[in-house]
């Protein structure tokens, strides 16, 4: 808690989005909210959503006030609910906390209850100024806001690559292309996004085990998108699965054969009814394993990304960490599903016509057409750096 | 100058270096240099070396002193020279206008004089400091100071790419790759850099000019790495060779046909004979259009990139851009000719397996052997950021 020379109102603002930050991965499907009371001139209490299905911040913030909140302000990053959800509305506890006046960060993204929140601490009295250090606040909530409005997961594209931009050399190592800090960050989006997506080739390629290797780390659901059912049993995924829990998207061609009674007998001579059998027993092997099977339309031989985004939405993934390689990647970007790219880079150079890039696949055929990035912004991890820009369009 | 609150050693040096960057791109093969002259906390007189063969920093300093300089201390970025070459020795001008205290920056890089004009300085009772922000002011003469030791062209290989590594689309366009601010910041490395070096694939295809579009900018002599003499005649680069000081460097075999007083006559079936005449006449054509042919080793079908830079070495090009392609510039890299690497990164992507990378050919064949960068930089231009980097292995 801070003390001191007074702080302005955006400071204490600035203070409940730090806050908020420490429920990240842990609040999911909800939002990062955080909360600071403060009277005269002096922080009495704070709080944040910690977890889901726990307290909110406003809660959490005059639960832990050292002394009356009567007459306080409060500084919230998100326009206090006025719904019963999980919890009851933040709106009754602020009410009959007597709070005076209200600064609010991010409005509602719900469209259904945007400014009701703010329309009853009014009609109650309470001084309500909007808007403070909005960008930062709903910048938070992305994945919410964009989950909210869509029911759709916010999609994250991740690679590494050298400075000239490749993520592997032409013999296909690519152990290690950025340092430990860059790689420690990584651990801490796959912390962060409630999925992580990787694509058959990646699996195959390197057996990863797509987990969260941070202390206290929430792990990832993981989705492999595996159009034809190559995924090996004795892969580290299938091994895992029980305790990590992990989607395979398959073509929906399978799912009539899942469902299909029929079971071959030795005379059958039919190669795809053997192949369909083969199908079978494997989709029944994985789901032994803990496996969800997800069968989704396909689209020119592969997933269609988009009705897998629709079929994870529906199932509360609200966001996915996209590990995938060029080819995968390139879909993604070309399916629209892509919201924000990070792009590690390290200060080294492997050359190589042949060796793989971060994005593969067709292509875009001229520059006019390019996926265009925006809100771009650099970091320094180690000797890495890290770009992160949102997909602007597409 | 500089008014008001008395400033420190290093924010007087510091507008030492400032002053020094104001010779970028006309004092080669000097380096650039800066001094001021401060009297009871003061600035007196500043001054910079302009250009080459006219007076050193110190002298001018001197020149534009505002009152008499008896008694003051100097700050100068580099060494006082105490030798003649096209100016006399500046430590007899620094001792004859009574300067009481001397503070360098850098040591002098020239082994044969190095630590020479401090002793002199000294001899006279004058108090030396030396190393106040060497390294800054070291960075200033990267090349001048590569140059003096090695008598070879400190490289520096540009290029501009996409976020996903690419330089072109599949289809080979790539104009543009990143906006107006980046570009001009190319033209100002042009001015900077004493020459410009591509390769044959690159004129081919690109038919460019090469030269500096800034007012008052110096155009850099221009190097075609051209091993069999492709450049085609009506090219813009020949048309333009009688303006722009032009080098095409091309096998020595060659050489020998140049040499060789045998002129075919219609007889001569011999094709060999034949294509000799024609390089002949190609050869003949090209230094009739103002073009200077560079012989050079050749080593596994291409030009030797070390014969080379020996070469220009001698004929005082101190400092190379290399705008080459990805063949080229693995080339370059493999040989180990190249310093420094200005990465143009552009918040956009192409995909595309088949779309050209900064740096092709070969390439590293394991992380463990790639190509280390270091000192990273990373500077925002527009909407795309630049990454400069030393070589610091290879």
């Amino acid at each position: 808690m801070q003390k001191g020379t007074q702080m302005t109102d955006e400071q204490y603002m600035r203070r409940a989005i730090e806050l908020a930050k420490r429920g990240m991965g842990y609040t999911s499907p909800n939002p990062m909210v955080g909360a600071v009371i403060v009277k005269d001139g002096r922080i009495i209490g704070e709080g944040w959503h910690e977890r889901y299905g726990e307290l909110h911040a406003e809660r959490n913030a005059l639960k832990h006030c050292k002394e009356s909140p009567q007459g306080a302000d409060m500084y919230v990053t998100l326009e206090p609910c006025c719904h019963h959800g999980k919890q009851p509305p933040c709106v009754e506890a602020v009410i009959e906390a007597g709070i005076k006046r209200v600064y609010v960060g991010s409005d509602d993204p719900n469209p259904l209850v945007a400014g009701g929140g703010i329309k009853i601490l009014k009609e109650h009295g309470i001084e309500v100024v909007t808007q403070v250090l909005k960008d930062e606040c709903d910048r938070l909530n992305d994945v919410f806001f964009y989950f909210i409005q869509t029911r759709r997961p916010y999609v994250a594209m991740k690679y590494a690559m050298t400075m000239d931009g490749k993520i592997a050399t032409y013999s296909g190592l690519s152990k290690w292309i950025t340092g430990e800090k860059a790689r420690e960050h990584v651990q801490n989006l796959r912390h962060r996004y409630k999925a992580i997506m990787a694509g058959i080739g990646t699996v195959l390629a390197d057996d990863p085990l797509l987990t969260c290797r941070i202390e206290g780390g929430v792990n990832p659901i993981r989705i492999i998108c595996d159009t034809h059912l190559k995924l090996p049993l004795e892969s580290q995924i299938v091994n895992t699965a029980k305790e990590v829990p992990t989607i395979v998207a398959v073509s929906e061609r399978y799912h009539e054969t899942a469902q299909s009674e029929a079971l071959p007998d030795t005379e059958k001579d039919s190669i795809e009814e053997n192949n369909n059998y083969q199908k079978n027993r494997k989709i029944t092997r994985l789901e032994e394993n803990g496996i969800e099977i997800l069968y989704v339309a396909e689209k020119n031989g592969h997933i269609d990304l988009n009705d897998l985004m629709q079929k994870l939405g529906e199932r509360s993934i609200d966001s996915i960490l996209l590990e995938g390689g060029g080819i995968l990647n390139w879909s993604a970007l070309k399916s629209g599903i892509v919201n924000k790219v990070y792009a590690y880079i390290a200060p080294k150079l492997f050359g190589g016509a042949d060796a793989k890039t971060p994005i593969e696949g067709m292509g875009t055929d001229s520059p006019a057409h390019a996926v265009m990035l925006g809100n771009s912004k650099v970091t320094k991890l180690g000797d890495d750096f890290l770009i992160e820009s949102d997909v602007v369009n597409i």
